[in-house]
């Protein structure tokens, strides 16, 4: 059991998030156990959309393309963009049917205690978007964390010279906790009830 | 985000026990920012062990070779055979170090709702072990949970009129819940409490 083929295969699993020691080993039968095509069809799957997805240049989000489909839509606001921490916030904002507008992906908060300032988020590429003149809304969508807070106001603060209405979603999520484990519905309230900072 | 490809990404790890679908997408966005090098690297890890690892021909217990390194080895006791449900089992029993027999995987436990019976189980190969006269003590290690105790008895019943010694973990395993769970120390005082049936 202490077999160095079977520590790599428990490994795998506990490097992924979420996932513990004693998951990882129960994961690790369930592979085990796998008749070999289905085990295969497992694995293609998984490198296949490796292969075939990305994130968009425009917003940073999940697309199969080098711009994603909501950047491509003439559906969509044009004049608003949702700015969000993660390309994965994009999906759960989706998801409350709430929001019809554009998004930005940050890829993070700024955290000086991690050394992650505005430098090393896609900042920049926002504020090459807002100079396009097209934007007249910013809603910020970061978690109300402090690392999300302190990135909101920092883009309030680097946005208001620029007379863009900026507004941020504000009820019904719990302080402390993240997007991702809101229920759409109080993350929905969320966006109708945003507040012009 | 409704995209085909990452729909079967999420999928894929969902399908896993223990992973729900919230798990599997931040699980999924792990995947695709992980760069290709890191992620080839999993993939064979994965495969890799896939390939290698076997169960035992002997015991049922995880190996690489046809029969495990527990069955060929002659520094543990020949006499003594401890049952368990699941490969993993061997696992968490070798782990309190308070063993040391032999095994022999079931691969499960009665259990006629699910429509198994003995006949389903590694009972078959259980008994031609004990027929070589070799075995004077078998340990019963199911689970304390319905099923494994409806295969304690089977077991205990088919094995009386063999004038082999059988014995069943007791002490410390909370009722209702599975060897899995169990810490190192409460199985050990188990094993070494073990009651004569």
């Amino acid at each position: 059991m202490s077999d160095p083929q079977f520590q790599k295969l428990i490994q795998s699993f506990s490097s992924l998030p979420g996932i513990g020691k004693k998951s990882a080993t129960r994961i690790g039968f369930h592979i085990l156990r796998m008749d070999p095509t289905s085990f295969q069809s497992w694995i293609d799957n998984i490198e296949e959309a490796k292969t075939k997805l990305r994130f968009c240049d425009e917003c940073g989000g999940l697309t199969e393309e080098p711009i994603c489909s909501i950047c491509l839509s003439d559906r969509r606001e044009n004049g608003i963009l949702c700015v969000v921490e993660q390309p994965e916030d994009i999906f759960f904002i989706e998801n409350t049917k709430e929001y019809s507008g554009k998004y930005h992906v940050l890829n993070g908060a700024i955290s000086p205690l991690d050394g992650i300032g505005p430098e090393q988020l896609r900042i920049k590429q926002l504020m090459n978007r807002l100079d396009s003149g097209q934007i007249n809304e910013v809603l910020i969508a970061t978690n109300p964390t402090l690392e999300g807070d302190a990135t909101a106001s920092y883009l309030s603060t680097v946005i208001k010279p620029m007379d863009i209405k900026i507004t941020r979603i504000a009820h019904g999520i719990t302080i402390g906790g993240t997007l991702e484990y809101s229920d759409q519905y109080t993350l929905g309230k969320a966006i109708k009830s945003r507040l012009t900072l």
